[in-house]
């Protein structure tokens, strides 16, 4: 039996002591991190067991004036802050991959313990920032990766430890709920919903990270590594975002009973031969009306999580922006925090299961397909053997009509995605099919 | 500056050993505990960093065929098996407060951990538990003693722990939220619904407990005393439970937009000279109808929780049954096993807060006074005149008019429960009035 990677106890520095912590970064998160801290120092002093002193602020430019941030903690050499004897926690609020990963690796080897709220590191480097986590006996927390206030990380790493994860469907992006919940309430095109939420600051000024799923995907792959005991990375997550996604396809979605949602979908697949796997995706996805996801709107997030014996359970909140993001990093400093002052670990990455990664091909989905066909006889049994051909049972047809085409929505039962890729592809050559309009997979 | 209670850092067995447990009851709960701890006893050992042995479960008849069980387990003197030298953690499943309350304060006292699902015993003996846990260095979980599978017990001591949380509102029995959710889809009076629901298996021969909102209360006690850092005791608790509410108060509700809704209500009250207080209330409350708090149907649990930096955050799930319920006494399992194993110690009872529990009579609500008024003209005046007098301003006033007499609707503003009891007493006593039909509080 191999054993929890937990190697050693860690002895405290003892009640009361202080905790000396590094901030790295000062944007939106950071400051609100730092101002926190300050204003609520007594709660945090009693909570931890000792006071919590930011020692030290990084950022890039130290003379720019950061109104109640003491001049003398700001630096721009961050290597050398999270090397310094008086630090014991490194806080990283900066984003991006190489540069944080150099600084926590630094930090962690330097024996320091880590709260980071940057998914795309995670999602990237999870296994190495792990394991200088080990060897320091140090602790790497990162609630604030995946959708901010709303404590998944804690809850898939402790309080559903004693249960088995069958699939997690999240709302894990709040560009891409705003947009779509924008589209569905006023009957806004994509661009038109894009650049409202651009105005009203929930789109970046690229939005190419959120809108087509890059965010979504690398908090994907961290809620498939926690659920499912095995690792998996931002390039294992199949990905597709919602800039093809039209004001018709929310409209017939609608009129179908669906909402169209951008799901991040992890589970477990179990072959013929009872051998598992796991599939982690990203795309829109149509959720029937009456489930707990379909109701969130605006930028809010959601995760929906499956368990053996808990049954379905949903996490509700705000998924980003300072104040919520900087409670789950605080979160996450009173936890680093009292083990530093008591001694003793969280519990650390666990990849025991080592499941290999599926093929997407061999993953089960439902295909919602909507296409302009021939007004004539014949047509539907043309498309019917398509499906037909390749062991794909309909599950409803719908077909209106106008003048001399026809519009055909067929919503399939749950096929290999390899199989359904083909009928479209087959599809799309047939005479009798003038245009696949839309091809959007269903939440089962 | 106090510190946080955790008194000493504990070595662990070490990786690879095995945890001994002992299984204090084996009713619904028990039996699935013990049947998944046998059945994923591979993933048990790899998240805890060794084995988990049930090495004795105690019942009332240890005669009675219990499938599955080995006999050799089973015993009738609970006292001895948790003084035994080969149990480290004790699991309670077994209901009650006196006897398991004498078991608990054995084991603990005898260094073993503790996990339990007993809201009864933990919001009536929660101090005298902790500090026996505190004395011997062991840990004490109880997550399944609010809303089982929701985890909201290692939420509101782990995730929040960096946050001030300001309310929470929460549907705590799955009993009479089946009740009242019953009444509002099929009209049903609540004798019908109360009826429906026993026969589903939802309410208990004798419902007491959970009509007349104790169960909430002690779980409102729970909640309470985690959020606020505060010990809160379930005799602290205002409680009113569901057993007034008519069918026409759900219709005449619905009318107005919102649903009804047995709440457990903890909050912390700040007076005009600043000083803090906290409440803990449960009763039927009117939840505007676009609230998520409103959509929470059949026998679900749903915690709602409003913090300072997260902003609002809701938890869904089921919040009773035997697999839930196992689910979350198997994830304090896994958590008090590590600490076993590793060494270390969770987050223990920590009320440095000490805040003072408010007098009832100073909480700020907002009430709904559905009466029966005479017809005639002065009426709305008299009634006015008795709110004016007592500072209190109405939100809103509808009237509907019968034969001879009328209905009269009436919302407040929020002021003090003690101005609105004597207000609606004051009403009772008018010549104008004929009957209060109902007072009920609103969610604002």
């Amino acid at each position: 039996m191999s054993t929890a990677p937990q190697t050693s106890i860690r002895s405290g520095k003892g009640p009361g002591e202080a905790v000396g912590i590094a901030l790295l970064g000062f944007g939106t998160v950071g400051a609100e991190v730092f101002r926190l801290l300050n204003e609520n120092a007594d709660a945090f002093a009693h909570r931890i067991g000792g006071p919590a002193e930011v020692r030290g602020v990084a950022v890039h430019n130290k003379n720019k004036l950061r109104p109640g941030v003491p001049a003398e903690l700001l630096t721009d050499d961050a290597e050398a802050l999270v090397r310094r004897d008086d630090i014991d926690l490194v806080v990283e609020v900066i984003g991006g991959i190489d540069y944080p990963r150099h600084l926590l690796l630094t930090a962690l080897n330097a024996g320091k313990s880590v709260v980071t709220a940057n998914k795309a590191l995670v999602a990237a480097h999870a296994d190495e920032l792990a394991e200088s986590a080990d060897r320091a006996g140090v602790d790497l927390y990162f609630e604030a990766a995946v959708a901010a206030a709303i404590p998944v990380v804690g809850m898939l790493r402790r309080s559903l430890a004693g249960d088995q994860i069958r699939r997690i469907s999240g709302i894990v992006n709040g560009t891409t709920n705003f947009i779509l919940d924008a589209m569905e309430t006023t009957g806004a095109s994509y661009e038109d919903a894009l650049a409202e939420a651009t105005r009203l600051g929930y789109a970046e000024a690229d939005p190419t990270a959120d809108v087509e799923g890059h965010d979504a995907a690398s908090k994907a792959a961290i809620l498939a590594s926690l659920g499912f005991y095995t690792r998996v990375t931002f390039d294992d997550v199949h990905c597709e975002g919602i800039s093809q996604i039209t004001a018709d396809d929310i409209k017939a979605a609608n009129k179908a009973g669906y909402s169209i949602k951008l799901l991040a979908i992890c589970e477990v697949l179990i072959d013929e031969s009872g051998k598992k796997s796991v599939n982690a995706r990203v795309h829109p996805t149509l959720v029937p009306k009456d489930h707990p996801l379909a109701s969130v709107s605006k930028s809010y997030n959601a995760i929906f999580v499956e368990a053996e014996a808990a049954g379905s359970l949903m996490f509700y909140g705000n998924g980003a922006g300072g104040n919520p993001t900087a409670s789950a990093v605080l979160g996450d400093v009173v936890g680093a925090s009292r083990n530093i002052v008591h001694g003793g670990r969280a519990p650390g990455e666990n990849t025991y299961a080592h499941l290999p990664i599926a093929d997407f091909g061999e993953v089960l989905t439902c295909y919602h397909i909507d296409m302009e066909v021939a007004d004539r006889a014949g047509v539907l049994a043309a498309i019917s053997e398509v499906f037909a051909q390749r062991g794909v049972s309909l599950r409803t047809v719908r077909q209106e009509n106008g003048n001399g085409t026809a519009r055909l929505i067929v919503v399939t039962h749950s096929a290999r995605e390899a199989a359904l890729e083909e009928i479209v592809a087959k599809l799309g050559d047939l005479d009798e099919v003038k245009a696949v309009h839309s091809v959007i997979r269903l939440h089962s």
